[in-house]
């Protein structure tokens, strides 16, 4: 389940709690469009802002949506005990797949993160995703460390932030670490055309979660990606989770208020550049 | 209240919860030695680690406990509306303050984080103290920031992380952002005494937490600090939290197992270094 495109669609909350009619108009549209798989709560999901009761409502909700569709469910929160929860209730849900972060306050020594992954995959019986976002979770993952954990039961694949500009020698370097079975899958959509041709198995999709057909001309053609670049330099200066949520609203897809706070909308001149961007680059 | 020893004691989180009597015990302990407040679900007292169930729990124990001691509750949560739901639950559990840092998983604007304290403020009707930690949540304060949030209602002080070699010359700049009824509170141990000296109120202790009269040390006799450096370089290697869980169980004050999953408490070695550096320092 962890190749090709996995797209990672919006969660928009309100002033008073999930968009459910909104969120499951979002993940259809991708099962729609032929996605591999759906990334359902992920960090452009919003995860970490939403209670357990909304993230097991958010699951069902992107199960049934997805018609069929492989789910994968983030289940990642600072402590241990909840993320067992959200485990099951991700189960209980009908995910195919879950996706887990070592989401952290007190920094976390790499004995703590291999202690997590070892506590969940023990009582898993669902493929987990391993999710290494450090601009999120400030824990940087060694390879070392990512090789111990990826021989853990049941893990499948590995979410990788960004690549540095020598792409092939860091999946290379990462993929000799790991088994065969574990499959690696590029995230930072700026440089996923960069990951895929380093040989990374699939992509974790921020744009992808909004223009599932923009996300496949990528994978088909590298220079499709150049031409992207406006709406990566916007991701960068803004967020991601800023700028398609601007986008989605703009085409109609969901509300005027959709982050959950703190986090807020782009305003007046940064909305407005968002949607210009898109004009320009037909999306 | 806002002003002399604040005691950030630890909440001891087993594998089945939070340890009442241990909590209770470690509370009481406090109040009998006299401390000015005690900060209950600070970062020491895993807050971040707690449902919000745990969380109303420990707020009512520690009220208790401190029996007319003024009790600060932590209430700082990714979501506003967790923010405001466990504020609520601390007014309901007695508390004297809430503590509030800008936890964050997206990277917060300064525009999202004075919303946050907008948001929260215009709910209260108890003094909030503005928790200002990047290590644990990663969002840079400016002065200009701590001014404009300063002047919220109900904002009666601001907790500080550590001060530079300068101290006198950030305590002054912070000072001349913000209203004469806010104070000013030092947190990083190592530096408590310098940030005292130069014009502090309040001392958001971690080392207060446990061994109050060692606190009250510091405060009288600058010196006091250098004596004690072995155990800030301790702090510094594992993370305060870790040490004084150590010191707590060597105290016979709580069990073996105490802090919240995946955090691990220190094994043999650093252990051992933890209680040396106590019988040295005769604590």
């Amino acid at each position: 389940m962890f190749t090709g495109l996995s797209a990672f669609p919006l969660t928009p909350v309100t002033g008073s709690g999930i968009d459910t009619t909104a969120y499951a108009r979002l993940v259809s549209r991708l099962a729609a469009a032929g996605v591999d798989s759906i990334g359902a709560l992920g960090s452009t999901g919003s995860y970490p802002y939403l209670t357990r009761a909304q993230r097991a409502e958010a699951a069902k909700i992107a199960v049934d949506a997805a018609a069929g569709t492989p789910v994968l469910v983030g289940i990642g929160a600072t402590a241990t005990s909840e993320v067992l929860a959200l485990a099951e209730d991700a189960q209980n849900a009908g995910a195919a797949a879950v996706l887990l972060a070592p989401v952290s306050y007190q920094p976390l020594t790499d004995d703590e993160v291999f202690g997590l992954y070892e506590d969940v995959t023990r009582e898993l019986s669902l493929p987990l995703c391993v999710y290494d976002n450090p601009r999120t979770t400030h824990f940087q993952f060694s390879d070392e460390l990512h090789g111990r954990i990826a021989a853990l039961p049941n893990v499948g694949s590995i979410k990788i932030p960004g690549v540095p500009a020598d792409a092939k020698a860091r999946v290379d370097a990462l993929r000799a670490r790991i088994l065969d079975t574990v499959t690696i899958g590029i995230s930072g959509d700026a440089v996923a055309a960069e990951g895929l041709a380093a040989g990374c198995d699939v992509w974790y999709s921020v744009l992808g979660g909004l223009f599932p057909d923009a996300a496949r001309a990528v994978m088909r053609d590298a220079a499709e990606s150049e031409r992207l670049r406006p709406l990566w330099d916007l991701f960068a200066r803004h967020g991601s989770i800023r700028v398609v949520a601007a986008a989605a609203t703009h085409l109609g897809l969901i509300g005027e208020r959709v982050l959950p706070r703190p986090l807020r909308e782009l305003d007046g001149a940064a909305r407005r550049e968002v949607i210009d961007t898109l004009r320009q680059l037909n999306l």
